[in-house]
């Protein structure tokens, strides 16, 4: 049966309030809760979910309803931009399942989150009605703070829902996309402004990698910035460039990197790839891979 | 039921004489051929295969019956040391099967090699019957050429068979052990004595790193030199950690890596900590790794 993978990004980084609401979710039948990253200066928490269509819509709607229970915009801030207490949720095919039952999935889902919860709700990526609506960045440009002025200009009318926000959870952006490597790479330094010079320099929006997002944030309970990254496409554009690339752009502003972090899942392949890189492994397939191997005949 | 990895070695490295060998084992009810390295070079050739102990044993003594026929020692040599037609004949514990399985598996075929064949069988690694003939390179050391001599020590009568080597097939090894990582690295120079020099350095016999197992040889056809590596625990001594030191050493003589290579295959995780290595991601942990939860809860 075709698997189904949802990553809902919500707007609360604490541990204490989101771990009752992952459990809740683990409980669920039918679906998996296959990770939970909560990050307290981002004041955000990633869940990574799998299952079929139907157990996976139930238990998304169910998360909603509890993210709107224990989360007011309007009373906290986060490094992260965001647009709900929900901001974002995107379907990825796993085994067997096609991009197609992402996107039928994703009006699903959010024809029912606009209907159950009065919440404004954007298509985006593969979802997404027109171009302009493609990337997450632009419907969610202006923040939360921003949406009762975006909401009233014609083209940022919402694809379900009312014409304006939800008063404590804001409006919330759902769809269908490839897999993505969120990697974030933190600076040895406290200076932001290097951390943005790189995020700019390598993001593809900019004109550096393709498939690149990335933005330099602080993380001043550490005394350091990072490069916060979405890879969207790690076949096209590998970890192990990307990391290759700040650590160039760092090395010429005298900065060297103190260490990466995976938020959330990472294919297997990525890391393969990069170790055959850095290990310069001459004529690299993953059929050299004992477990491939055994996995194929089986 | 319990599945067991075999990697026999045999002293010819040619593929057109090889591949009817392998097409014949990977036409075996119950075996799988996982892999096939050859390297003329090396004049030699590293099958990996897997089954149930059964036909596992089965394929094994008919790689023996064919090896015999195509191998004559007597006329061929090569890079890499060897005692035998077929060399050494390792089991290794996979999926659900215990150390203690493979070694009463290799004394089964040893049983069997020495019967059919008239072949000399020396049990090494965890099937040893003393210490002195857990390494193989202990047992090897004289190669197919010093058997005749070292065979009437009293010390290296074999464990099976005869107390003369086979005319032309010479002796074999066969054992049990850890999945084994045979990994080289090609540096950019034909300086033979800087290969041997850091092969020395980097091996746990002259205390180097542990677990690790090197030799320089030449690579005459390319006009470089490799440093031939056997990582007998790579959860001890990591892939990435040889690399490191092989390059630095290297570098130390003003030689860089030209490159490296895996030969047969290597576990998913040897690379993963490799990836993890590199990058510099902070607490990784195999559970970030998205098939690995896929199939946790399957």
């Amino acid at each position: 049966m075709p698997l189904i993978e949802s990553i809902p990004n919500i707007s609360e980084g604490r541990r204490a309030v989101v771990q009752p609401i992952a459990d809740e979710l683990a409980s669920l039948p039918g679906v998996r809760l296959l990770d939970l990253h909560s990050d307290a200066t981002h004041n955000r928490s990633v869940f990574t979910l799998a299952g079929e269509a139907a157990p996976l819509a139930g238990a998304i709607l169910r998360l909603y309803q509890r993210a709107i229970e224990v989360i007011d915009l309007r009373e906290q801030r986060g490094e992260h931009p965001r647009l709900g207490a929900v901001d974002v949720c995107p379907f990825v095919p796993l085994e067997d399942a096609t991009m197609a039952d992402c996107v039928e999935l994703a009006k699903t889902v959010a024809a029912a989150v606009a209907a159950r919860f009065g919440i404004p709700v954007y298509l985006y990526e593969e979802a997404a009605a027109s171009p302009a609506r493609r990337h997450l960045e632009n419907i969610r440009r202006g923040g939360f703070e921003g949406l009762p002025v975006k909401m009233q200009e014609e083209a940022w009318a919402p694809d379900f829902g009312p014409r304006q926000p939800h008063v404590s959870a804001g409006a919330t952006v759902i769809g269908a996309r490839r897999p993505l490597i969120a990697y974030n790479i933190n600076l040895a330094t406290d200076r932001l402004d290097i951390a943005r010079e790189i995020a700019r320099t390598v993001r593809a929006s900019n004109g550096g990698l393709p498939f690149v997002k990335a933005l330099g944030i602080p993380l001043p309970d550490r005394g350091i910035v990072q490069v916060s990254m979405n890879l969207t496409n790690h076949v096209e554009t590998p970890v192990h460039r990307v990391f290759e690339a700040v650590r160039r752009e760092a090395a010429q502003r005298g900065v060297e990197i103190l260490e990466s972090e995976i938020v959330g899942l990472i294919p297997a392949a990525a890391l393969e790839d990069a170790a055959a890189h850095f290990l310069k492994v001459a004529g690299f397939h993953r059929a050299q891979i004992l477990e491939q191997q055994l996995r194929a005949g089986s």
